[in-house]
C-alpha cells in the first residue's frame, strides 16, 4: 500500500502587533500525518493519536480530513485516501494544532499524488480547513505552516500572502500553561471596534516588525514587538501573563506575547540562549503558581512543513 | 554679515496604508530659509515671499521661527538669527509646506552654527514645529523632509522613527487642484474609533507596503497601497477624487491617495513616464471640472532637505 508520512511544525500566530495577518513557523513540535492509498474511493481517518480522543473522527469534521476532501474535489479525483494523525501538539494551545494536521496531510497527499499543485496553491484548502476549527477563514496559521518563515495575510478574500525576510538566528520560547482556552472564548473578549489611535499604533509597530525583521534589525524588532489590540484584552484570560511577559523581558527575549489567542505565550529572542533563559524565566512563574506547563524552544523553520518518509511496502 | 540658504522638499504623508505615521520626501518642489546671524539676539523673521501674506511673521507664531527658538534654546545660546522665507509650496495643500519650512529653517540655522547637532537630533525641533501648525506633535512630514526617503513614525513619543528601503526607481506625482483644506477640517472628519477588521486590514496593507519597498516588489507595493481609514472619510472633502484616483490607476499608477489630509492627490509610479501620465489623467478630471491645479512630477528625495550655499558676504 503507497503510504507518505509528512510533518508540519507548530505556528505562532498574531506575533504581538501582527494581530490576525501575521505568523511564523517552529522548527518544532509539529503534527505528523501518514496518508495512504486506498482502493475505497474517499477520504478516511483510520486513527488520531495523541489528542486524548478529542478530535472528531469523521474526515468532514477533521481539519486535516475536510484539507484533504476539498483538494481532492478540486483535483477532480475520487481517489481513495485513508489518514493516520499523529498530534504532537496541544489542542486549543494557541500553537496552531488545527492548521498544522491540515497541512502534514495537504502536503503528504499532494505527495502521494506525484504533487500536482504548488505549496502556495495548497494554501486555500488549508484555509477552509482552518474556517471549519475557528468559524472564520484565517491563513495566519497555515500559512506559515505550509510556506515557512515569517508571512503576512495582506489580504484574505482574495488571498494575499508575503512572505516576509527575517534574520536566521531568530529564536523562539513558547510556554504553554495548562489551561485551555477556546478560540471562540478569546475572540469574543475583543471589542469590535478600536481607537483610531490605537489602530494607528498597532500598524506602526507591524510596519516597523517588517522593516525590523528584513534590515536583521534587533533593536527595533523589540521596539516594534506590541500589540496593543488584542493583547490588552486577552491576557486577561490567561492567569499570571504579565508577571510571565516580564520574566521573558528581564531574561532579555526581544518580546513576549500570547501565541495565537493564547493561552501559550511566546517570546522571541536573538539567540537559543537568550530563548532559554526567558522560557525559564517564563516557566518559572507557572512554577510558581503551581500551574504546570510544557517550554518548546525552536528556530524559525523557514521552509514549511516537510516529506518525512514514502514508502510502498508499508 | 554670515548667511546659510537651505531647501527642504515637499512631502506625502500618511501614503494610503501609512496614515498618521509614514511619508516620503520629493526632490522639488521644496521651501527655501536663508538664516543669517545678526547682532541683536534672539530670532526674527525679515520677510515671507510667496505666502501672500498669509504667513504670520512673528518667529515665535511661524513654524520656521519656532523650530529656530527651540533649537536656540536647546543650545544655551542667545545668539542673534535672521530669517527669510522662500514659500515654493503652496499652503495648507497637503504637501507639507508648514514642515518644509521648520526643517528648512534647522538646516540653515545649524549650518550657521557650525553643525552643533545632527540631522536625527534636529528632528524634535521640527515636531515641536509642527505642533504650532497642527495643534499635535506629528513627525511624519517633517520626518521625510529632514532625513530624506520614506520615514516611518514608529511612536511619536518617545519619537522612533524608522527609515525605510526603497526602490530608487519610484516615481511620485502630485496634483494640487487650487482647493483649500484646513488640517482641523480633515481631521474632525475622521471617526474617534474604526471598526477592529478595518485596523487589522489597515494593519496589514502597511506591513505589506513596507516589505513591497523593501524587495522592489512593485506588484506587492500596488496592492497594499490602500487606505482604509482615513480616505474614504476624507475623500468627501475633495470633489472628483474618486474620479482622479482612477485616472491615476488607469494610468498605470501603483497606488493613488490623498497627499496628508489633502486636497492634493499624489500617485507612485513605477517610471516617471508612468507618473507623468497619471498626472495628465488626474489635471484632465480637474480641468474637465473647470478646477485649476498644479502637477509636480519628482523622484523620491533619498536625503532630505540639504544647504544650497553658506556665505559670509551676502
Amino acid at each position: 500500500m503507497k503510504s507518505v508520512r509528512a510533518f508540519a511544525p507548530a505556528t505562532v500566530a498574531n506575533v504581538a502587533c501582527g494581530f490576525d495577518v501575521l505568523g511564523f513557523a517552529l522548527d518544532k513540535p509539529g503534527d505528523i500525518v501518514t496518508a495512504s492509498l486506498v482502493s475505497e474511493s474517499g477520504v478516511s481517518i483510520s486513527a488520531i493519536h495523541g489528542d486524548e480522543g478529542r478530535l472528531p473522527q469523521a474526515a468532514e469534521k477533521n481539519t486535516a480530513g475536510l484539507a484533504v476532501i476539498e483538494l481532492l474535489k478540486s483535483l477532480g479525483s475520487n481517489v481513495g485516501i485513508r489518514l493516520e494523525l499523529n498530534k504532537q501538539l496541544p489542542l486549543c494551545s494557541g500553537l496552531g494544532s488545527s492548521g498544522a494536521s491540515a497541512v502534514a496531510a495537504l502536503l503528504a497527499v499532494n505527495e502521494l499524488l506525484d504533487n500536482p499543485m504548488n505549496r502556495k496553491e495548497l494554501l486555500p484548502f488549508a484555509v477552509r480547513a482552518e474556517e471549519l476549527a475557528c468559524g472564520s477563514a484565517h491563513a495566519d496559521n497555515v500559512a506559515p505552516s505550509l510556506l515557512g518563515g515569517f508571512t503576512l495575510v495582506r489580504s484574505s478574500a482574495p488571498l494575499d500572502v508575503v512572505h516576509l525576510d527575517f534574520p536566521k538566528s531568530l529564536c523562539c520560547v513558547v510556554f504553554h500553561p495548562e489551561l485551555e482556552l477556546s478560540t471562540e472564548d478569546s475572540r469574543t473578549v475583543l471589542p469590535g471596534q478600536v481607537e483610531l489611535a490605537a489602530a494607528v499604533q498597532q500598524s506602526a509597530n507591524l510596519g516597523a516588525l517588517v522593516s525590523g525583521l528584513a534590515r536583521e534589525d534587533f533593536s527595533l524588532i523589540s521596539r516594534a514587538l506590541q500589540d496593543v489590540l488584542a493583547e490588552p484584552f486577552r491576557k486577561r484570560l490567561v492567569p499570571h501573563f504579565d508577571t510571565a511577559k516580564e520574566a521573558a523581558l528581564n531574561a532579555g527575549a526581544l518580546g513576549c506575547s500570547l501565541s495565537g489567542s493564547g493561552p501559550s505565550i511566546f517570546a522571541l529572542c536573538a539567540s537559543r540562549q537568550v530563548a532559554k533563559q526567558a522560557g525559564q524565566g517564563i516557566q518559572n512563574v507557572y512554577l510558581g503558581a503551581e500551574i504546570a506547563g510544557t517550554t518548546y524552544v525552536s528556530g524559525i523553520n523557514s521552509t514549511g512543513g516537510y516529506i518525512l518518509s514514502g514508502d510502498n511496502t508499508l
